[in-house]
């Protein structure tokens, strides 16, 4: 008898459902029907703490592949507030995990979810649990694997809306900033910016020069396009941004007078140029809706590989993509670490060889 | 032989190039190729004021069916502002359309555009040119006919919007503001609303009252459902606000501290009910993109009827929807009024008897 | 205490669900909790002659807006066998659904259906149930109404496939004919053969010249266009065929050697015209699917407006779309009527003065 | 200055134009205006060997990314025939194309194509062309690259296709099989069925028992699922075809009374499950319209790392994905060889472990 847990944590992306899909399916395959129970935990890891979950039945996991969002719910729990004690209830988190594992008598708790959540399954891994996780996020940014599932989902969104964008652009003679979610990580930017035939990319890993955004924007009207596209991420930062104290850029970050540093550029592309300029930011649009078919069949390949390592008795681990392959990473080694784009990676590399301006 | 010049005003739409294809088709089809002649006039009534304009080959007119924008460009041109001098170039602007449409040697200027163009069209009938508008804008606020063509494909854009926001507001347990484009008409909201199963809709027509807004969430939340989703356009405006003199509304305007009025919505179901509540503004993403078939078909059905009225030399009138038929209207019966949303519309009474809180 | 039977009937259709949820929320919006009790009835009629059906709560018809196909099941079962015994089981169908009607105690028969179920539906209304009926189908081919849901969404459908078939056609200068859904009426490849932008389009209602068609395609090809797109409806016919009487016709489909009309056509295109020429058949792709937000509008205020006729006690209509209103219709005054296109309707007008070729 | 012809062969697929674009932007990047020339092939191969071609220019290339087909047009040339003499025109074949190759001046040709596209491109880098080629299809079956563009195109639309039949099977309790195009290489089935929930995928790789498909279907229907959804290549064979020699196979197929491999199949089911079984083809559709995300992405970067290849004057390659990186293969290595599924592949051993069937 196989008794496991199944939480989602974090920001909800497009994938989750499949991904639980895959665990539970995969497990139900596996084991005769009394060998194997599965229980989900409301809202992430605040479910694991107040002990808030359910005994699902196989038919939970039917229908589900298509689905956006998670059946479980989800919830943000900072890594960094897990030790903390909860005040208002006076309860010692971690040793609250713990005791409702054992309530629930897991032998292994599934864990899905991006960099924070890693964090937590990593430090759950070191308390003793049976740790298995999948690498979730829009973002792109988790250690150890190719890619994360969510990430072409929202890939495609933010290309549909530069799409769009487009065709008013060229209409008006516009320019038009389009934001893209990731504040540290430039990839849904930079693949959502060449899929969208963006002139100008900007993400966080390159600092910008804002006369070269403007030179290149001038460029472009003096060979008789009147109109442009940037995709910028909304942690993308200038040069004279990157150079400051951590404590200089809290500051700066306090100051500014725009809603996003979207804003910012738009009003110094307008004020050097005297080009309209506009900005678009979907936001929360892109990590919602029905996983792409990429993000359905890599969701399904990692939840059957996370089930492989529960019916293996091989824990600790995140199911992560290397090649054509799904393999185990140690929990250990990839907690912590953030994936940003390489400023010489091969798809930065192909964006300047296109002509595209990264704003260095 | 037939000269006619086209023109596209106003902030751009999916189906103008359908519509343009239309006219242009219908023509050469009922022409011999010589007795036709088609003049582009560029960025809209800009082209027209200051002489910029192009003749156009049979061949410009293929492909363009699907594509969003407008080949022609666009720019607003505010009708009043019509009659006032462009100081800076001595221009009077209304005669030097006149002045222009006789040095192309026009039969007939075809306008396709919003209220503003539609008032402008409606000046030139007036100061003697020959004119046939098309009713486009996403805002489907144009007074004479039952829809404008745009307005179905923004609609389209708006609830993929709330489609995808839905599973994030499930997943975390949110309340989610999309905030649909529509100043003073609210049908893209009302429409986007009912499609994406919005709990609440707030549109310029019905002044909502924030305490009924809350009320509902609560209601909701007391009966298990921890989200809701809120459809609200960009004009809608409080009972208080609605009763404000104009003056006092545009001080009031002026001094909020809120880049929208959902933000301001946002701000006020937080304070009241404590549950963490989002903004999602699509902006502009929603008049861009590829037109929807029902557009398609429809722009379609305007442009060759435009044609068809410009081959019988019937002039001064915008084409119409009129149930099933397409009719010719004058302009000077149109021009100049807004069609907003009855507040006992057939379509507002659904989405009350439906259980959607309208805000009043 | 209302008591409501709903059953869905006939082939499956986009906005089903929209529609039962849009009758189940309006009823349970006006009365309180135990005043409304709802039966689904399974696999259309089927489940109302063997007694197959369930007690349905308020949350069933939560979260279905946007799905396709139909929660409580559908079957076909002709009108022509509704008053045949069912030997097998020696069954009076009739009295049997009367029988499972006063077995529930229903007030009221809510029905989901097309032509067929239509008929049905008035049969059973003059056996003395109270019925109340929703226009559903992807042909649009029902008397009494402006248009049915199902048939915006098909039409996206087709077009899309349109849209897709386009490029390739372009690339490999071929010839293309995509068979849309509709035996008897054409609306749908109508439509989708416009907003796809299709140079020939063969609706039922108008018997096609294969010559004519031939003559349209050579003459793409003296104008250096080198490919052709032909929207088919699965029911065109030609001329020849038209011709025939009633036995005769039978007797020809029976002897047919092409899978299809399109593929007669595809092959005497090949020999007229040397041109390689393909059919694609997307076949039952074009009914299924989440509905298209204007269905799901649509679907919904027709759901909303016939929980008022139950509210109302006004029993034996179908609702229809009657310009911006939906208004009921006695079910003896559209049963057994097939709206067809009218061979001079406003949009075959616009098709022909585009230069479309209607095949006659 | 270097002089470059393009040319795209075989059957068309999405992000064709999005390659050529990056091939020519980034050349035209990296040299001056003048040093730099461009000639586009028409129609593959065909105009190589009867000197068809034209002088492009930078504007060519700018507007496409997002468009389906080749705007340089396409055909199939069979590489069997490059050798034989067309005697029609008297024309040795592979003499013509290096003369029209000679006659332009070119410095390198760039192909884009298939197999037997780059079976060809081999032979015209052994007879002393300078060839740098692409990788295009959307059969993903190309040796030496870990994927091709197009591929995910397609199977984004067979998924899709798959998600829109789901509903209808599951409404009408049918079995449904969704026939994806791949004559002997099964990867676009495999991945479609897996994202689109397939409970049985049939590729050519695996030859199927047509008892263990039954078995699983009946199963099924115990389990309460009344409908199941098979995914099926068009170049699916059985145990007992697999068996047969080469001479058999042609006669069976020859002889094969139905229209394909799935009608056969479904035939079977009927015989054998009494359960309504159901065909759709989408044919054509699969290889149609705008490249997904995805696939922008990785055609932009083969294209510049096309053009690095060129600028570098490293010829005789292949452009080809390898994990994070673009590398060049010797065409040498990888032309006549087919990449087929491995019997035990990753995604293979998933689908196996979530319980679908294989087949065998």
């Amino acid at each position: 008898m196989k008794r496991v847990g199944i939480l989602t944590s974090g920001g909800d992306c497009q994938g989750l459902n499949a991904a639980i899909r895959g665990v539970a399916k995969a497990l139900y395959n596996h084991y005769k029907k009394n060998e194997i129970k599965i229980f989900g935990i409301i809202d992430g890891y605040r479910g694991l703490i107040y002990g808030e979950y359910k005994e699902m039945q196989e038919s939970d996991f039917s229908g589900i592949l298509t689905q956006g969002g998670t059946i479980l719910g989800t919830s943000r729990q900072p890594f960094k507030l897990m030790r903390v004690i909860d005040d208002e209830n006076s309860i010692d988190k971690v040793k609250a995990m713990k005791e409702h594992y054992q309530e629930m008598k897991l032998d292994c708790l599934v864990v899905l979810g991006g960099n924070g959540t890693q964090k937590t399954a990593n430090l759950l891994s070191q308390e003793g649990l049976n740790v298995v996780s999948l690498p979730k996020t829009i973002d792109n940014d988790l250690w150890g694997t190719d890619v994360t599932f969510g990430f072409q989902s929202a890939v495609d969104i933010a290309t549909n809306v530069i799409d769009c964008i487009h065709t008013t652009a060229t209409s008006h003679g516009r320019v038009f900033i389009i934001e893209c979610m990731g504040h540290k990580a430039g990839w849904l930017t930079l693949y959502a910016g060449i899929a969208g035939g963006a002139d100008v990319i900007l993400i966080p890993e390159i600092p910008y020069d804002i006369n070269t955004v403007i030179k290149t924007i001038k460029n472009r009207t003096k060979k008789g396009k009147n109109f442009s596209i940037l995709a910028v991420a909304e942690g993308a930062i200038s040069k004279e941004h990157a150079a400051l104290s951590k404590k200089e850029k809290k500051a700066a970050i306090a100051e500014m007078a725009y809603p996003s540093v979207s804003y910012k550029i738009a009003h110094e592309i307008e004020e050097a140029t005297g080009q309209e300029t506009r900005v678009t930011v979907p936001g929360h649009f892109q990590r919602g809706g029905s996983p792409c078919p990429y993000d359905r069949t890599l969701s399904t390949r990692l939840g059957t590989a996370a089930a492989k390592l529960i019916i293996e008795g091989n824990y600790g681990n995140m199911v992560a993509v290397r090649g054509e392959d799904i393999i185990p990473v140690p929990l250990s080694e990839i907690a912590g670490k953030l994936k940003v784009v390489p400023v010489d990676s091969p798809v930065v590399r192909s964006a300047r060889e296109l002509g595209i301006c990264m704003g260095d």
